[in-house]
């Protein structure tokens, strides 16, 4: 069981009843809806990729707290090795699904939780540690997928947690019990929350003594009580409930609310409880693992970009042409300046006091910082290779058409040995590539803002030794 | 009639009966149809501000050719104040409508039209400027919407237009009659046709002799027998068929597919029939011109996305934080100097010998480069301030579910004295502003390929003397 | 008189003694050293250019303030016309000299004091604007070459002037007697100091009520007593001691350190003392129109680049390949976006209380924007075409030593059509244009810091008439 | 005797007798020359730093050859981990030196030699690579500094070696004798060649059959007879010979021209020698380990710029303004970028035949393309952040002035805990970084030009596994 199949996660996504609204309507059997399916098969290629011959060697790890082979997609980072291998198999998957496959929010969220609750447990005496290395081990067992519950929706962004008008604008305890904890909030953007099994809910900002309720992590199942997923809607909607214009015909992505309404934590399931200093630690390793997560993401994505605009141009008779493979050049060069970032993250990594490894953290930021910057040109620049037809396609229900899908079929023939409908198709897909929101989107606000990298760019750069070596070669005396 | 009202122009429309198949149907009423409607109204705007009185300055134009006033979209450049009031004029549409109003290319092609056909006419003694003067005043007598039928299918791209397999890859003429010519082709991205009276079209290259039944200018009703539009289909047309989450409340735009199967056009109507040399000064003269329209309309656009980052700044409470001050600083910076390069395009503009003022090339190419790259970079900025709520906001339907509609509302507030519903309408325009398709490849691709602007504009640099200047300064004896 | 010939300049030059000390010695006959002459000659073409057929048109205008003929660069701009003849009269100058030619601080200064004193009179009922024309008038008439001083050396600039531990580091009164103002202080960065007839020095920032000695302005005789002036080290300066491998033969620039050591200024010479709030608007309006010049001039240092890029690619013989004339494009789009923004700036140019017509503000401050940025890009691309013999040139001594001179000449050949020699010339002036300082962070610094020009563009930016575009296409009720 | 000291080193080279010419005299004694002197200190730094306890790590490495310990700058890239410290402790001479420190492309053309003889003699049962291997060693064993000869002058660029009317414009063989081969020729560029030993002559471009007689590689001490050094003359010189206002107090850069008037070369020192088709192979691996070095040095002189930013900031009180921490963020993302790259490039890297690990290309391509653009940008952030008086400072005479000295001290002042002078040597830093051609044209030239990189770029990505990729989301069967 620690390495689920493809029909063993979906089947056992179905045993479990997620509360899912979607565009107004309360659904059932959600998994299998046409707007949630495409995440869903997303992510079951993490899981496919893990039994197939060439490919399980950078999805299966071995693990030191099972003992036995995990998917990597929920092991703890015990070396450099680790990290390296994660940015090839997150390219890998990126590669093969062109879209979100969900589980990098859990294994960054889980490593960040195993470093950081060790120190909590340092200063306070605490069992957080054990907790996490417990709710890891299960996690890893079972070869669940995990999502990271991380950004709350922060109402007045001027006002700390504690200061806004609704104190339910971060997630936080409304309650301590017994059984557990009592908390209220909700998180937006929740990437895939409906193909999970699992959340594992962190804090989304540094905290102060005032702010100490909202100081909070743990972990629950995906549909226990409380829990609400509201599905949101994003362009090319339309696309998946006809079925057809798909352009990227398999896969896809959801990023749902999640609304915490007055939801239950078992004790044994908290691994942050009210200390406030710890928030921002474990916020930030979780943000910058997730960087580097990125990195080895939109390399992958990169590729598909630029696959997409070298095969455009084939089919639009162009591929020769100067500018046309200085433009891919430069594609090339904006993708693999992330992965270079990023494997050099991993390598440049060390390690924390709980035996887990921690990215290089200037080197993840300055991945994000281009991604942030080049993902969008790479795809200003796909669609400058391939022409106006990315905007004014004709449906396929045009080529159906007796009267005038002939005409059609004849006119929007590129060259003579690829058929229209396969030119249609490579057109979706670049629209896909450039119009759905959710992925576009993430290229730039994914892991925090740019400013947030920015930010933890400039704190992680040792500037007085920089400004040693200037003074040195001036001349001028310490 | 000659300044017809929005309610005259949207009546006029009804009158005709253009050939329309959207989604793989037969369309009748096809004006009224949401998902044409849209743009109609953004077409009717051009009418409407005519009439007003703070806007009819810019609107209204007196023409040497009717003698009294007509609207400024069908007049031609009688001198450079015409060419400053249009970029002004579009920039003001723009800002009113937040997409295309798409009477440009019709006012572009107009002035092509009648500035070539003087020259092809000295050349051959041809009739072709008087028959194109008469048209020019016949529309505007009629204040008809004409839009230019310029985009060929093109086929495989690396071959010219009689060398490709299928010979209708490029409108050509099939037969000349004792009526006139019957004529053969496809035009893609023909944005608004469904929203216009008449389509005034030309060719889309140079062509060589070889070429020369693909050298052909003409004007058609867009009713006429033959002429099929092939509606395309694009993002976000779900919220145009729901009628609700629509960001842009009002106005849209479409660009359909128009095949011109087997039409007839009469001689009066045909102002250019193989003098294939023309053909290119026709085609450059247009795009230029129409380089220059982008100008005034992305600067327009320019307003919408920079209002939108400020108010959205405001909503979410970071309006006065230093990183959003600069990048709304660099937003402005990117459309005025698209503002900037038109209006001087418009000052150092050249009469020709046809009495038609034509732009300076090198600024208005200029312009033009700067918008394919300043406009996506614009939207980044834009999607950069705005936060992921651009792609994860749950649909209006959401707020309006008995269960969770109050929690959507409670979760989603931003400052105190902004309503949930005008913040979600904000990201809902933003959401539009970044993934309507159309408007966005058009920022890339409009008025031909960026690729096409480098070229005339290196085409139309004075290269040597400026070698002039450096060899000189360098002590260089010529 | 009011138009004087190159000579006559220079000799009334030579009939001033200004003080000056340059690399650490004393100098007499300033005007003709080696490392003033550059500029002198670059000065002495806005003469020379004043009485050439071809060029006089843009060099002469009319004065209202004499009746007669003036140079343009003491004229007043009474119209939008005199506002784009600027423009094209310094891209014209620096087509010619590739180098900075100091009188358009003069000019914008005179222009802006005009403006102001006007505003200061009418509110508090002195007569500044008198004793501005009557200058301005003066100048005119003799056609004197006047440079603005405006750069205060600041100090530490975390404080204000009436902060900072010693009170001169920004120019201030420190005594009013009956004969007039006695002030100290010094101005950096003063380009041309020895080259000029007169200085207009006007303050540099806002002031305060604190700061009211430091709201001062005026003119003087550049060899008032007590006006030092301290040359100031560049690169390349050996060139002009040798007189050999000076890449601009003929034209240099100097900038000059200015030390105002208790200097009296004469009453009818002050047009701003302690009217403090005046400071600002004054050095606003100074700033904004010289931003507006340097479009001008950098456009015309553009001409110079690119045609040295195009010359250059010639000699090396790869004038043809893509990527050559693909960056030549860009250096292209890269001038020309100056010129177009300045010339609007021109056109949109309003009318001021007192006449004098004010450039808008938006426009020049995006192209002086662009400037920042383009000018080092451009030079950076000159540089990638051009190759690395830029720096690593041997000098022409070695093209006249006996035993390797042939070897160097022989070695350094390109294609067959063009002596070593004259490569060896293009070559050095790519070094000149790329290596002498003071241009090239002038193309940075000059008119104030970019972020001076960012913070001026987003004042003068209306963002609540933005905002209420992009609310009303929400949907968003005002 | 394997790792020379510093002084050892200095003395080495004072027994050696290059022929050189420095502005136009024959020089004797040349490493003593004050404009050669900075870059021998230079490269004594990587002699130094071998015996410096918190350094060696990096400097000295364990070599198959020898057996024993060597300096790394003479080592094989035996392994992965060679190639890592390679890029670190490349920064690590950047840091300490500011400038070029020489040693790189002897390291990189020796690696190169190694690996591509080794083809050769499986092809042609030649026995260069047993001659290479004992080449190496004698350097390692006696720890010689080893320079590149690799740009050939090329004449007229668009001509093959063998088309070129000159037909020594490439290195060639012109004899072959019993004792060696005659060369003749010349090489541009050679930096550092008169701090070195040696030089190792390499094929600068593809050779065809016609080509053969050029297609040769071989090394020589650097004062064999018929090696002549010429002197380039860049900015800034006048202050090596005057002894102030230096910038950079200690080290330099010179780049001499090389010319091979009739060289004998033993057979022992011939690597390559008409095997043309090995040319390209030699020279873009190579090209390709330089370009992995050029991103570890430009990664130190990063670091250099970030401080000497900070320090500026610092010294003119502005280190706390928002957008001057905004534009030091962006410098540390420009310099981490190639860092990143190219200790991805080495942890990438693959073993050859010849047991010497090759960078990977795409990555230490991508590295050099981000140096490029991103060095000169950095430069422009920091005049930027730094201002107008690096080009307008008087120089240090000017303070030994009786009559001025004490008001250029007193006006040049920042902030009040800095003194003058240490302002003065920062801004001469700065002035140093910005305006000394030869590292500055390096950054964008060396390694080849980028096109040169991008070539490469394409050359060495696998379009056809990334259109497969893009297929197949698309649903396009195979």
């Amino acid at each position: 069981m620690a390495l689920k199949t493809a029909e063993q996660y979906k089947h056992s996504l179905r045993q479990m009843n997620p509360v899912a609204y979607i565009l107004g309507e309360k659904v059932a059997n959600v998994s299998d809806h046409p707007l949630i399916k495409p995440q869903v098969e997303a992510v079951a290629q993490t899981y496919s990729l893990a039994h197939q011959a060439e490919t399980m060697n950078l999805l299966v790890a071995k693990s030191k707290l099972t003992g036995g082979q995990v998917n990597r997609f929920t092991q703890l980072f015990e070396n450099i090795a680790d990290l390296t291998a994660k940015v090839k198999m997150i390219r890998l998957c990126a590669q093969t699904t062109g879209t979100c496959f969900m589980r990098c929010t859990g294994l960054d969220a889980m490593n960040a939780t195993a470093a950081i609750t060790c120190e909590i447990d340092q200063k306070y005496g605490t069992n957080y540690h054990q907790r996490a290395l417990k709710y890891i081990k299960y996690v890893q067992e079972n070869d669940l997928a995990v999502y990271c519950g991380n950004s709350d929706v922060k109402g007045d962004r001027s006002l700390r947690p504690s200061e806004q008008p609704d104190p339910d604008m971060y997630l936080h305890i409304v309650d301590r019990t017994k059984d557990g904890i009592i908390v209220r909030g909700a998180k937006a953007h929740q990437s895939g929350s409906l193909c999970a099994h699992e959340v594992l809910v962190l804090p989304d900002r540094d905290m102060r003594q005032n702010d100490k309720d909202y100081a909070v992590a743990f972990a629950l199942p995906n549909d226990t009580k409380g829990i609400l997923n509201i599905y949101t809607r994003g362009p090319l909607e339309d696309r998946l409930l006809d079925g057809i214009d798909l352009g990227n015909v398999r896969f896809g992505k959801s990023c749902p609310l999640v609304i915490y309404d007055n939801v239950l934590v078992p004790w044994d399931r908290v691994f942050l409880c009210g200390e406030y200093e710890f928030a921002a630690p474990l916020l930030r390793m979780f943000a910058n693992y997730h960087r580097h997560s990125h990195g080895g993401c939109k390399a992958g994505m990169g590729d598909i970009l630029i696959g997409a605009a070298a095969t455009i141009a084939d089919y639009n008779g162009v591929a020769g042409a100067s500018h046309i493979r200085s433009k891919i050049t430069d594609m090339v060069r904006m993708s693999e300046v992330m992965y270079g970032c990023c494997l050099a993250a991993s390598t440049e990594a060390e390690r924390t006091a709980s035996g887990v490894y921690f990215v290089n953290p200037v080197l993840a930021n300055t991945s994000k910082l281009y991604e942030s910057i080049n993902l969008p040109e790479m795809i200003r620049l796909l669609i400058d290779i391939a022409g106006g037809l990315v905007a004014t396609m004709p449906s396929e229900k045009d080529l159906d058409n007796a009267e005038v899908g002939h005409l059609v079929k004849k006119y929007l023939k590129g060259v003579a040995d690829v058929s229209t409908e396969d030119r249609m198709r490579m057109f979706r897909l670049i629209e896909y590539l450039g119009f759905q929101s959710r992925d576009v989107v993430s290229n730039i606000m994914g892991g925090g803002s740019p400013e947030a990298h920015r930010i933890t760019l400039l704190r992680e750069t040792d500037l007085e030794a920089k400004k040693k070596l200037a003074k040195r070669l001036a001349g001028i005396k310490p």
